[in-house]
């Protein structure tokens, strides 16, 4: 700690990404990466424009890319967002609709970013328990006492909810955002994009980085109303004019582009999840059916944190988080079919072993 | 305005970048980009690097650009912070070092941007008037009251201060950081980062965008003592983990190593500025001395938005600031002799239309 660190600073609890470790070769399952590489089209696309224009500034508004992004989808430019990844759209959005004067609610168990963009914006917050199946009880949600933001499918459960209740929230929230992250959504789960047109406090936030296997580019988006959209760019035009850079709007364009590349690979990742469910079942895990690119799951005997620290001795990096609720869980990017079969043999390793 | 836009969202006034208009072709002197393109090691190390690795995020620590530049400038890696341009780099220490809680203080005519983060983190702050012929005097700043930011070279003016007023400036304020925006530096003035050593309070940062001609990778860094790097680490993590992709990394890491090339571009584009200074004070020009890659500038009988607008209609675009003090006055980038040839032969156009 310095003497010149402001308040904020010093009371922040910043977020602790996955580890990225270089001591030796792992299989890595702990920071919910693609498998399969970007489309060959990005990469070419990236190459051709690795030139003299990298002198000049991008466009501020990121036009073209907005205008891909919202023909694909069905919307209006006007209605699309770009930010530097997920993580920049959440925390521009935090402070376009909550900072510091609205109130916010959302679940205990998620993306643990939420909490850290309320400390570091003094945003009002109420956190609710997901029920004990880790599943959403949708009623605290339907008071139109507070700004919302869910994830669906939820971080690290991997559990959906249905559009339905998703609708719910929405109509008995009138004078509120409802904020949904979106990130896992192309794995099985169903968008919510739809609703849009109908309700003007959606804002839905999807990223290039999962499912388009784009984490190293930095891309992520946000659909809404173009009243929302126009507040998100307010601030980033208040924070930094040029978050994306001109490979990654030309790789996020091209991304889009290929779309049989995309239903391929993501299709492919389902099938992987679904086909390991029963091997892992066989094995007494406990496993919770997720619609997203990783499976949450535990051992009836072996404490979480146990598991996560054997199966990186044998090679295999995956996810572990102290917190309440969930210490005795680990959670498992799914990657390549023969990246799976490795891991459940070294994970019967490990528990032969117990 | 939306309803359901924050009090923080319906407040701020945005920063306005320069535009960048497609309608016809220009000469390009309104954003100070560099004219000339990156290193040809820049664009190669993309190329090579534009592989299936960006399907993983990045390196969130840079570890190895922070070393780069660390090393080229005689720091350790934990005395470099990098950043999404220096934009984003001056948003996080407004945040680290003064949000909400600690005053700042900063000239009247400086880069814009500051006064959009002093009201976006509701930051209390004092302006200060630069003296009539645009120069800063530096008592105001040496009370150890406030926090301080200076640009230097100022921006529009280009007016640098020398090291011992900084030292004077740092040496009265032993309880508050000195942050000193250096973008610009590479053109000619002298950078006060030889005094991190021995200021514990003194925060440098710089820019990728301008003397490295990559404004399109979006890169900036910052040097000072290693608890106010950990201090900007702390609110990075809580913003964004990964605000560099892997290209912008590799890009950056490649300009630093490309030493020579950086040193030519930088003097031509001095020698540029020298050359043409008495071409404009023929034509009537009181121009501002500069150590930037631009030049501050008006007519005495042609008023700036006239000649901003009169010079557009020509295929010029420069910079009109319609703010108090400034108003009268256009700031040109320095582009290669060439265009500079043409700018000075349109203007001289323009002035005997008058």
């Amino acid at each position: 700690m310095s003497r010149f660190w402001s308040q904020t600073s010093k009371k922040i609890l910043p977020y602790v990404p996955g580890e990225q470790p270089n001591d030796r070769t792992y299989i890595k399952l702990n920071t919910n990466e693609n498998p399969y590489p970007p489309s060959p089209l990005v990469l070419k696309a990236i190459r051709e424009n690795a030139n003299e224009s990298l002198r000049l500034y991008p466009d501020p508004e990121c036009n073209e890319l907005r205008e891909r992004i919202a023909s694909y989808y069905g919307f209006n430019k006007e209605e699309v967002f770009v930010g530097n990844g997920s993580d920049e759209i959440l925390a521009f959005s935090f402070m376009a609709f909550f900072m510091p004067d609205r109130p916010l609610i959302y679940p205990d168990i998620t993306y643990t970013f939420y909490d850290v963009y309320a400390s570091l914006f003094r945003i009002q917050h109420t956190i609710v328990p997901l029920k004990d199946d880790f599943t959403i009880d949708i009623k605290p949600y339907c008071t139109d006492g507070a700004g919302i933001i869910l994830a669906n499918p939820n971080a690290p459960t991997g559990i959906a909810l249905d559009i339905d209740n998703l609708e719910t929230i929405l109509r008995n929230n009138p004078n509120n955002i409802v904020m949904i992250d979106e990130a896992y959504v192309d794995f099985g789960a169903t968008s919510v994009m739809p609703l849009i047109k109908e309700y003007e406090n959606l804002l839905v936030i999807q990223t290039f980085s999962k499912s388009r296997a784009l984490a190293g580019l930095r891309v992520g988006f946000a659909v809404g109303n173009k009243d929302l959209i126009q507040g998100l760019n307010r601030i980033k035009n208040s924070v930094n004019s040029y978050p994306l850079d001109r490979l990654a709007i030309i790789g996020a364009m091209e991304s889009i582009s290929d779309n049989a590349y995309f239903q391929e690979t993501k299709q492919k990742i389902i099938n992987t999840r679904e086909r390991i469910y029963e091997n892992l079942n066989d094995l007494g895990m406990n496993i919770i059916k997720s619609k997203a690119n990783f499976m949450f799951m535990c051992h009836k005997e072996i404490y979480g944190e146990e598991l996560f620290k054997r199966l990186r001795q044998k090679g295999i990096l995956v996810r572990h988080f102290n917190r309440p609720r969930i210490d005795n869980y680990i959670r498992v990017t799914i990657g390549k079919d023969d990246e799976m079969d490795i891991f459940i043999e070294q994970l019967k390793k490990v528990i032969s072993e117990n």
